[in-house]
This record gives C-alpha cells, sequence and structure tokens, in this order.
C-alpha cells in the first residue's frame, strides 16, 4: 500500500520496451536525434501548436527553474500559491536559475490562486518603482499541490489578470495529464488558448521513467532556453532516451490513460474515506491525490498494516488520543490497483470498528 | 561507421536489462532506494574509500560543475587546461554553479596540464589580495579531452602543486573508466591516493544511458552537494533507475570491460591510420579516441564511404588539394567493433591508392 | 518642511569640514588609510568589541546585501519582518548577494518580528531536508520601518530563537543611532550582547554624506566580506572620504547627538499630532518617523503649505471626503527645526478649523 | 613623491567647493536631483548626444561591472584584453553582475587589444552552438592598463570587427579624459562615433572624490541599468553629492584641464627617464602612467628618497645586482608637480653618478 508518492511507483512498461528499442545503434546526440523530432511534431498536434518550441529535461525541478528564467528577470518577482512546488519543493531552484528573482506568495483554497489575491500582490508592484522587485510572471500548479484542478475558466481568469500587467504565464504541469483527465478538456484548452504562455509537461510522476516536457507557445524564447538547459546541465547527451520515453507516452494517448487510472483510484479513495464515521476530505479529489482527515487510530491501524503516505501537514503525531483527527495525503498512480485502495479502506474501518469510536 | 562521439552509440545491454529489473514496484525516491545504498557500497570498495560521499547525476556537465561549485567559492578561480571540457563544452555551467567564479586557462600538450604553466598560474594569484580573483580549485580531465591519461605520478605531481597552495583537486572523469583501463592502475590510485579530492566518475560515455557518480573522498561537503543538487534540478525523484544503471556499471567490472573494448578498437585504428603514408598521429592514442591527420583525398572518401567522425579543429574544409593533410578526431565506444575500424581503414587505403599519392 | 525621507536632508557641516580636512595630499587607497585605523578602533571602543571586523561601504543596500551574503547561504532563507527595508526598498539585492537566497516574510506590530512569528518560521524549516530551502539568517531592523524600536531584551529574545536554531543574526541598523537615543543603553547592549552577530550601522540617513559601517563581532568572515565588497564594486579607492565621514560621525558622539535631534523633532510632531482632533498615530514614535493619520482636509492643506510627506500607504488619495482620514510617514532628521514642525502643526490646526470639522 | 597611483591622490579643490555648495537644504533623493538633471545635460553636450542615458555611481568597478551586465548575457562572453582592469583589478565584479559570464582574453602590446586578436578569438565562437559560451560583448579599455590610447581609428577598427558579429562595445574610461586630453580629438569622436555603446566615464581618478558616469548612448537598456544599479547597492540615497562632483568636472571643461596636468607631468617623466643611461620606456607614455625600465641601483635610491611606486610586473626584487634594469609604473595625477618630478628624476640621475655605472 504506497500512497506516499506519485514518485515511488514503478514506471510503465510502455516506457521501458521504448527505452530497449531506442537502444539500436547509432544516434545523433544532444537532442539531435530522429525521436525528439517525432516528439515535437506529436506536441504539436497534441496542443495544436504548430509554431510551439519544444524540450526535454529529466526533472520537474529543472523544467519549473528553465521555464520561469527565461520568463522572468533577476529584479522581478514570480506570483504563486504559497504551497506551490516551485516556492516549498525545490530547494530555491527558481531563486538559482533565475539570477536570485524572488517569489511572492499568493493565498486560496485548495493551493488554487485566488485571483483576487492575485490582483491584490500584482497591483503593489504595478507601478513599481527602481526600489522594488518587478512583476515578473505568473506561474500556476495544475493540478495543484493539494489535488485541485484548475479548469480552462479558471486559468484564463488568472493569466487575463497577468495580461492586463504584461506579464506571462507559466503552468507547471507535473500533473498536467492528471488535469486534462479529470476537465476532459484539450489540451489546447487548458494552455495557450487559456493564456498559457509556457508549460512544463510532466511525465515523471505519471509512469515515465524522468521525462518532462517544456512547451514553449512562443518560441520567440526557445535558443534562450537552449542555453540556460545546457548551461544547467540538463542537455543530454544520450538524449534519444528521454526522447523514447515522451513519445511512448503521448503515443495512443497513454499519458491520459495512466492519468485517468491514477485518477480513478483517488476518486475510489475519497469516496471510500468520506464514508468513514468522522473522516473528512480536506481538499476536493480531483485528480491523483486525496487530502482527508481521520482518526488517529485509523492512521495507527494503516501504517501497522504497511500503508506508506505521509501526515500532512508533516507537524502531526502519532502519539495522541485515538479519536482526535490527523490529515494525511495519499497518493495514486497509473500502477494503484483498486484492490490497495479496497485493502487500505479495509483497514480503516476495522480500525474504527476496533477503536469502538 | 560512427566515430563521431561516445555520446552517439548505444547503451550496454547490462543497463536495459537492469533499468528492466529495478522497474519493479514500489521503491523509495530521492536518492533513499535500496539500490543506491549499494552503488555507494561498491564505490567505496572499487575506490578503497570507505568513508567517501556518492552521488548520481545524470549529465556530466552537471557533475562537474557541481562539483567545482563546492570546492571554488564565487571570487575564485578554477585552474584547468584550457582545451577542458569544463571549458569549452559546457556553456558556461561551472560559472553559472559556482555564483561567478573565472576558469584560469593553462597550456599542456596533448590537453594534459603542464606543471610548470600550473604553478605559474597559481602562482601569479598566491598572494592575491582583494582586487583579484583569488585561487580556487585544479581541474584535470581524464582521459584528457585530447585522448592522454594522466598516470597517477601526473596527477600527485598536479596536485600536489594544488596541495602546497591550499586548493583543492577535482577531476573530470568522464571519461576515467578509459584511463584506469589505459593505466592497469587501481582506481584510488589514480584519484585519492595522487591527491583528488572530488571525482566525477562518468558512465554516460561508457555504456551507459546517462548516469555520473560524483565522488567525494572527503565527504564534509556532502551535505552542501545534496542541496546543490536539488537546487541545480538534478535530484531524480524516481532515482532507482540512475542507481541500477550505475550498479550494472559496477558489477564484475563493467565498466572496465568496455571501456578496454573502446581503448583496444582505438589502438587498432591508431595504428592502422599511422601505417598509412602521409598520416600522423597528432595526440598519443591512450584512450579511446585517435587525433591524427592525413591527406585531404582520405576524409573525402571516408566521409563519402559514411564514416562520422569530426574534423578537429573545426575551421578546414574539405573543399582544397587532395594531399593536403588535415586533422580529424574519432572516438570509439564499447560497441565499435574491429570491422569499423577495419572498413575505415580499408576506405582510407584504398583513398591513398586512387588518388596515386 | 520636508518630511519625505532622512535621504532628502543635507549633510551635517562636520561632514563637509572633514571631507575637507581629508582633502590633503596623498593617502594610501582602498581602505589603508590612517583615518579608516582609526575609525575601526573608534567603533570597537564604541561597541566595547575589541575583536570586531569593521568595513565601510556608502549606501545601507550594500551594507545590508554584503552583511546577509556573509551570513546566509545561497539555497538558505533570511528571516524578516515583511515590511523589511531588505524586502520591500532593495529590488532584491540580498538576493542578488546571496545568490539567490530566499526572504521568509515573519509578521508582528509596528515592524518588530513577533518571537512567535519567528518560531513557527524556523520551526517549519528547523528540520527541513533536501527539497526545502534551508533556515539561514535572521535580519531586524533597528529602528523598525515603522519607526519603532526594539529594546534589547526584544533583541535578546528574537536572537535567543536564532540561537537555538543555530543561525546568526543581522541587524540592519540604518537607523540605529536613532534606537539608540531613544533607549539610552549602549551601543554594546543592544548588538554583540543582545545576540546581534553583524551590524550595518548606519551614517547616510542621520547626517552623512553617504556612508555605512558593517560591524562583524565575530571576525571570522572579514576576509569573506572583504573580497564579496571589492567584487560588488563597493570598495572605494579614494576611502579617505568614507573613513573622514565616519570619523566625524563619532567623534565625540556626534551621530548620538544627531539622532536625538531628529528623534526630539519627531516626538514633538507626534504629540501635536495626538493632540489634533480627528487624528491619531498609527504606530508609536520611538525614532525620527511619525507614523500618523487624520482627515484628509489636513493632507490637503499641508500639501498646498509646501509640506513633503509621503501618504503611507501610498495607494491612498487627496481625492475624497474632507473628513475621512489618511494615514502618512513623515520622517524628522537632525536639520529638522521645531519651527519646520510647528509650521507644519499650525496647518494642520488651521485645516481642522476651516474645515470647522 | 607619490607615484604608486592616481587613485592617492587629493580630489581638486573644486570637488569640495562643489560638495560644500550642494549640501544647503533639502533634495529631492536616488538621483532625482537637480544637480543630476544638470549633469546629464553636459554630458549629453559634451558628447554630442542628445539621446543618451547617464547614471552615476561611485566606483569605477561598479561602473564597469554594471554595464557589462546591460550588455552580456550570463552564458555570453566578454573579449577584453588580458590586462584588463576588468580582468585583473576587480574581483570578479564583471562574472559576478552579470551572472557568471565569461571574459575571453584577447592580446595586443601596450593593452591594446589586436584586431587580428579579437577577429580570432570572436571567429572561434561566431558558429558557437549550445555547448559554447557565446559571444557577449568587446571590452575596450581606453587610456590602456599600460598607459596607452586608442585613437577613434583604432576603437573604429575594433568596434567594427565587433559589429560584424553583432555584439555591443564597451568602454571602461576610467582614464578616458587622460585618452582625449592626448588626443586632442571630441568626446563624441572616440566614443559613439567610432562605435562605443556603453562608455563609463571616470572621475575618480583624475580629481573627484569617487564618481563615474556610465553613459549609454543608446538608451534601451536605460531601465534595465536603473535596476541593477539599485540591485547593486549603487544607488545613492543623498545622490546630489555624486552629482555636484560630475557637475564640477565638467563645469570649464575641468576634466581635460585636470587630464591635461597628468599628461604633461607624465610625458616630463618619460622623457626624463629615458634620457637616463640604461634606461628604456616599456611602453608609450600617452597618458599619466609612465612604465619604464632602468638599474635596480635608481630604484633602490628612488625608494630610499621616499618614492612612492610599484615595479610592475610585481615579481621584481630590489635584491640583486645594482646594474640589473628593473621595471615599474609611475602615475601621475592632476596635483603631481613638476618639482616632484624634476626631484625623482635627480635621483635617478644622482643613483647613476654614485653607482658609477
Amino acid at each position: 500500500m504506497w500512497f506516499a508518492s506519485d514518485n515511488t511507483g514503478a514506471a510503465a512498461p510502455e516506457m521501458i520496451e521504448a527505452i530497449a528499442e531506442a537502444n539500436s545503434g547509432y544516434a545523433p546526440s544532444y537532442g539531435a536525434d530522429a525521436g525528439m523530432e517525432r516528439v515535437t511534431a506529436r506536441i504539436r498536434e497534441v496542443f495544436e501548436a504548430p509554431q510551439a518550441a519544444v524540450y526535454l529535461v529529466a526533472t520537474g525541478t529543472a523544467a519549473n527553474a528553465l521555464a520561469l528564467a527565461c520568463l522572468c528577470p533577476p529584479w522581478a518577482t514570480v506570483y504563486c500559491h504559497r504551497n506551490a512546488h516551485v516556492e516549498e519543493d525545490e530547494c530555491g531552484a527558481p531563486e538559482f536559475y533565475t539570477g536570485g528573482a524572488k517569489l511572492t506568495l499568493l493565498d486560496g483554497d485548495h493551493a488554487r490562486i485566488d485571483p483576487a489575491s492575485l490582483e491584490r500582490a500584482i497591483g503593489l508592484t504595478a507601478n513599481a518603482g527602481v526600489h522594488n522587485v518587478q512583476k515578473g510572471a505568473l506561474s500556476l500548479t495544475n493540478a495543484t499541490e493539494a489535488g485541485a484542478v484548475y479548469d480552462p475558466a479558471q486559468v484564463a481568469e488568472l493569466a487575463g489578470i497577468a495580461r492586463v500587467h504584461g506579464i506571462p504565464v507559466h503552468m507547471d504541469g507535473s500533473r498536467f495529464a492528471n488535469a486534462v483527465a479529470h476537465l476532459g478538456c484539450s489540451a489546447a484548452d487548458l494552455t495557450w488558448k487559456a493564456g498559457v504562455d509556457v508549460l512544463t509537461f510532466g511525465g515523471t510522476k505519471n509512469g515515465c521513467l524522468g521525462v518532462e516536457a517544456v512547451v514553449l507557445f512562443d518560441a520567440a524564447r526557445a535558443w534562450e532556453f537552449e542555453l540556460r538547459r545546457k548551461r544547467g546541465g540538463h542537455l543530454f547527451s544520450k538524449h534519444r532516451f528521454l526522447s523514447a520515453q515522451m513519445e511512448a507516452y503521448l503515443e495512443g494517448d497513454l499519458w491520459l490513460d495512466l492519468a485517468a487510472a491514477a485518477n480513478a483510484r483517488a476518486r475510489e479513495m475519497a469516496d471510500g474515506i468520506a464514508a468513514l464515521p468522522g473522516a473528512v476530505l480536506v481538499h476536493p479529489t480531483e485528480a491523483n491525490a486525496v487530502f482527508a482527515a481521520w482518526p488517529r487510530a485509523g492512521h495507527r491501524a494503516a501504517m501497522a498494516a504497511g500503508a506508506h503516505y505521509y501526515l500532512w501537514p508533516a507537524n502531526q503525531s502519532l502519539e495522541g488520543p485515538d479519536d482526535e483527527p490527523l490529515s494525511a495525503r495519499l497518493v495514486c498512480n497509473w500502477a494503484t490497483t483498486p484492490a490497495e485502495v479496497a485493502q487500505l479502506l479495509a483497514v480503516l474501518k476495522g480500525a474504527r470498528a476496533h477503536a469502538g469510536v
């Protein structure tokens, strides 16, 4: 019962096959492989964006930081949710890659930026003089760190505010597939049609070994991106193995199938937990992560039964009264089985029975 | 006939098997996988360095730049050969990761640093005042960019100069395996026993898909390295796939076998070319690359026959007199076959016959 | 009636005399002047810190950013009040000089950091793993941006929290003189005896032309500071003119006299405004700035009469109902006269009379 | 007899007067002072450049580094002479301000860049791919670090090469006044008319206390410059004191008079030394510095008599045979008197007589 992260799961078998198949003879290095041409063509097709520039890197942190560095100068700020991955989980990579830009932290339920919070924050710097850090870029995470999803209208509203102030929009799409699978919209609807300038399109968390595409819908910054990628040590020499993963990921919309499976498992888990007495969902379950609270006794039982997941936030303890609720994050991935979910739910149910609450 | 780079070759089949095998069920992410524990243990064993800290990244540029950033503060300089990879082929990654350190370019035949050149350069800054960039670190590339190898005594001489001046020593070992295979020495002899503080131990060019180990023989900077790696976007979430490659690479000294094969092919090629009338070796062939010059007619014939390699330096032209010598770099890799080498040599011999020189 | 900033005022005549006197014949450059020796000796005496390292720069932003860069690595965060100068008024200089550190924004009345807010923030990162920005340094501003003063006990409480977590303490003392003049304590009491590691001791706002001393109570980072200063372009060649200002500033405790004068004028102004009907002090007046709110009619009258000061925050308008209160910042400096203060108060009183409120 | 540096001399009396005069009442801060308006107007007039953007900072290192940061992105290189101040005497400030750009070191007599060396170096990177640091900017120092001067034709030749490759041109003019005074040309002839994009126009070495103007002939980067200046801590709050110096410096072409005086003293010294038996000029004396070699006995006598100057290069010793020649740098400034020069020459003559050579 591994629900700690979508990073702890295996890669989809299609990835291994693709890697093995790509490992044949010689291929131009550093992104000049034929596989990359196919990846670019396919992403342009999927996103209905024939002019987009497309690049691959191996980690989400690299993808985000490189993208933001192209959008936000060192003396400016990135507006993001205070729980965004770029703020909380990248050890300052955006600051490093931008050359010292700031991150301005915004509020909003379920890690979705509240438009009023964005308006207020940009407003404070809109007429910034030379003493102040300048307005730089907007960064949205979709699906959010709280397992919620922005729909195209919500993206468009935030991007519209950014556009009024002349700042570009980045989307951290490490779980973009989960968002699209949830919404059933097109990839274009959720990105450039809604005002997104650069997307980091995640593969790693959704069944790849380690690959993320950075999609620049406006290719004007393409060469700068290439230089930053190389300079950051993120240009792979045997690039064909990145291409192979991404190609397999896009083939037959595998990316959507994998995400849909993960989402479905999360849905089952959320429904099951919500039905438990004393349990409550902390965030809506729109992607592949469940945020819920239930009595401590259930957590003890689950962990004793071998369930892996994080209490969320971390400063909670398994020590204490049985019936005090503790909140947790449980993440499903493409490989999570209905049986695993059912097993956890059964443990939780049993715990309640035993606890006699 | 692909001799353009050791980056254009395929990965060894052991790598694909290792990746496939690692892709089983759940595993802790971000370097906490059991495979990484085995990698660390094995590298400590191979290097007879039980205290060493070991980290994996996916590219040589990342490995070098992260290592140098731990050794050289922003206001100091890295002493390196003027043809070093860190100077010529990393788009300024060392400058980026160090926060703006300088690279002081040294001379020496065959891309090996001349000890006198190092002495002179350090001497100029040894008593540097506040106006001057300070002495920072020494970086050696072994095997060198010219296909030569430093033996342990040569490393020790240069490292000794560095030690006198109190600066640490980095070895860019993207082709470390080729150097050890050539020398037949131990990995320890060529590194910490000779005064090397940090080694970037390459796998990518020698049969892996993309993995380099950074070995800190003094673990004092280990945590700093970890933070820099994460901040640079080089900490893999599904880290097991890096571990798997490195584990397979070390298993049964595969790394040495692969390198020995590549070296042997280069040796055959060098001998064959040297025997051609009008041909000359530009650098000694000690690792897996041949640097040689021969008449233009031979290059024309080789390229017409489908040989891939670079004229070296690049500013030479296939247009011009038949018998004017042009110099070239030809790189063998673990998978290069004797037949491929023989095929090239036959073409070159034939070209001479036809040209009637 | 110039109350816009303590930066708009003239320098004390002693400064001009000191500059003129220093301008005699030749003097060693770059800080090796005899004047600097006297400055160091005098600051060590004033601060009862015979081991302190002392350096001069010309701007407060440089002093703060250089100091923080010595205390906080690139992958860490500076804890500061959300209205601190380093956050709001330096265009990201701390981020630039630290190489991309973060600033974690704390709350607290009157721009004084609330200890609970500090505890909470450090607590969140105290056990930070590699994914998170690390705890770096604490930065206090004394006097604060809201014209309040930390007393030695308050400094000691915050510095004590920092010490528990092993992080150093910086004090932005651009108005340190005003704080000491208000408290009547010793300079040592308010700094190293209370746990401050590095002080930026301001002169510019308090009667100098442009000079700030950075006082490192622990000299271990002195050489690093010197290199950072030079590398930042802040080492003056004709350094004697910085030394001369600082020497004059310290001579006979001129720094305290100037600050006491400014504080006294602010006190008079605060008392006068507080006595007006409909007026209220927004922050306590403990240094040389008054933060107060009074009806718009009074602001209109004051500005019409030639008073210079800022509505604070800036997003208020002189357009609107007469009796709606607007808040403002009024800053006195060493040269502000009782007559100027009285003139403003008279205008404000008259405005009320005319407005018939 | 102070010939160690033009930094050890006093400021011209006009500077002190200007400072004193500026110290009257209140003035807008941060560059909004009326004096700065006059400075901008006057520099535009002197340089016949009505569109130029003009900014003041206090040190030459800051001026150069800020200017280069506006011209050269982090992944590019600055072409400069290997003895340029930006390379040798700024502790890596250009690397810091550019975010890690490289400096490519060029050759040429008398610290003047040889056009062939520039051609060759740019040529090597002209078609640089993503692995290589890109071509960034050309930086000329005029007068050079060897006391030589580029005339307009020489500047135009180098700038022409730069223009062909699409890179901008910076002139480090810390001794620009000495160059113009030597050439008798117009300031425009030596800068934008010859292809210079940004000039750092020095005052500090030539009689000011500490002020340098950065002149952007193309104002497109003006706002970026302002942000970089502030972020670097180089925007003065009491800016009027920078303005006052620069205004006095330009008034009645004082800058040219001061430089002409220094140049004349250097000329006298050079002529006198050249006439000594066994002496030789190492570089042409075109500005205010003399580079010459003469027998050790003369150096011993001079230093015994209280002369301050540097053996150049530094690795020479006063210990050794009397008649072995040692080379030295002697710098005159605006205040150097003919009597001081004569005194030194007399000592040198006497030394020869005593030595009986």
